[in-house]
């Protein structure tokens, strides 16, 4: 049974997410459908990019990944079809693949032009359900990626610029990128890029916001509430916690905060 | 695989729609599942009826729409089986479907009278569970819906009484009726009465709160950030919408704020 | 088809409930996913153990219900395998199932320990992913539950103390435990102790916060707008409401807040 899985900012109280389910078992009634979120902020591709890249590698092999947050729907944005890794995207090209191509190049890009596979009648608002949803049921049929329309080189890269970063062996200056519900800081330093410090992770210290952290921490568990903290969290990242509270309210922070690692010798 | 959806306003916390679920598939174990809305706010039936409006003709014939957004369960209120187009639907007779039926007259109703297919014991308060869940189930076993119950002639239409519309061929005074996610203003102004117009789209005037919007907008996409537009919405229905913001908190409108759109000669 | 649900404290916006299930279908591809709930108060494990047990005795028999509310994560916890009547579980052994046990001991009950089935790189911080799901789907496959660890005799029951209750013929005292999205409130009374009661319903008081309630009322349906009212709800708990509106918000009442039932002679 094929996958296709369904990110969107379209909230769950309307009648859009369930419009486009409909659309994709009109097409292939055999399909399984998973939803990653549909709770992403309007229009936060972003926010988007980062959530798609943290549940996607997951999945079984070949999994359809459809994500539409498209402030550009009817404006002059592309929409594609993506294989990165070992999973398949179906999405407008505006940088919603922008986390999941960090560590993997696509091995594939087509443009999606052929009308042969949308819906008959196309709005001008809602590309998700009248190019998406069935282009992506048709790829879960089996319909060769290549009659989508003709293959692209590169992904449309620069629709987003993540906050730069400063690699040193001594020190990285980072940004938090995503607050989750517990109110938990993901920054966009990982735990590779820590590995390749000089310190050992216990001499390590992360400041933000006039904070110090010593040492990264290898669970929420074990410390006292009302504790900040710092670990890696389950995606690979480098996370600011506050134990068994949000440390996004203790702190104050916000997308965008800076987060640096020094190694203390 | 047959197909059950599911409309509630019981919201995502609880656990009253898996409840439902587990006896679907007590009783129908190759049904598939899909959610239309559980974030209805409470026992507002004229948000479900638009949203069940919204997304059911999307599915597949047969698709059987298991909607519960019940104010009078316990009460004096009849729940039905009803045939509109292609889809079915088993909820209560109580404005639920008022939208669903506005294109289609229902090609036939039952109404629910025989316990046979019920759970054994009827709880006072959740029908949804122990009535039109089984119910639901039956029926995608292939039980013939004339088993369920009689047939009865009618929905109870007077249930739920729809803001007033004035159409003229040069005036249509409508209402917002629905707030989605992103604040934008849905009316229950469709785009073809707009067509049945004496000007072109681009000479019609929108007015709402004081407001005057020159011309309706194809697209959300090629306004400038704030800009106040009228669209044709992706359910076919004129729209107010702030681009990259919010229309309902820009304008302070509510469900039921006046549109009046003008031919403009 | 064989089932598993899901029921977390993680939310809808974020990744992580995508990622167990796409490590649950890498598995087993032909498990049928249900949620029960994501909108868990962050680490509330009470909360969890209230929704477990009112929505999985509803499922078919062999149902396997993961629940990952888990503040122990990485400290000293245990995770287990249980089976309570019909059902199946796996989640930690912090006080999840000791709702779902109130009415039936666990006829087994195997701590997990055996990481031949869990993920290979298993993180500090998500168990949910990297030992509970894969085991899950391990046994959805039909994987013995003596394979995933030793037998323990006994949950850890003291993991959660829930508000002591006196219970005498002419007067019961219990609390509200749950809250739901209508602003009900579900108090730990049940219908069975009231049944042994000596007075009829119709002439029991129920006095929550200085207020009075004659008889226990049948149904929402059947009173005025803003009427407190006292109710047999789905659950079979006593329930406390305001008709068409808010009991929390009305009685300014929470979570813990005193009731008592009176036998009026």
């Amino acid at each position: 049974m094929p996958i296709i899985t369904l990110t969107t900012d379209f909230g769950v109280a309307g009648p859009y997410v369930a419009a486009m389910k409909g659309v994709i078992l009109a097409i292939d009634p055999d399909v399984r459908l998973v939803d990653i979120s549909h709770s992403i902020s309007p229009q936060n591709v972003r926010q988007a990019a980062m959530v798609l890249a943290g549940a996607a590698p997951w999945f079984p092999p070949g999994t359809i990944h459809l994500a539409v947050v498209d402030p550009g729907v009817g404006a002059d944005r592309r929409i594609v079809y993506a294989e990165i890794g070992t999973q398949r995207f179906v999405c407008p090209d505006n940088g919603l693949l922008s986390r999941a191509t960090r560590a993997t190049r696509p091995a594939r890009i087509n443009t999606i032009t052929n009308p042969e596979y949308w819906l008959p009648n196309v709005s001008a608002t809602f590309h998700g359900r009248d190019i998406m949803a069935p282009v992506a049921a048709a790829l879960s049929r089996g319909v060769d990626p290549d009659r989508l329309g003709p293959r692209q080189s590169e992904l449309f890269e620069r629709a987003l610029d993540w906050p730069a970063m400063a690699i040193d062996p001594d020190q990285i200056v980072g940004s938090v990128i995503w607050i989750d519900d517990f109110g938990n800081l993901i920054t966009d330093i990982s735990a590779s890029m820590l590995v390749g410090m000089s310190g050992e992770q216990q001499q390590l210290t992360v400041e933000i916001l006039g904070h110090t952290i010593r040492g990264v921490s290898r669970t929420y568990g074990d410390h006292p509430d009302g504790t900040l903290i710092a670990l890696i969290g389950s995606g690979g990242q480098l996370e600011i916690a506050v134990a068994a509270s949000s440390a996004a309210k203790s702190l104050s922070a916000t997308v965008g905060t800076r987060v640096t690692v020094r190694a203390t010798s």
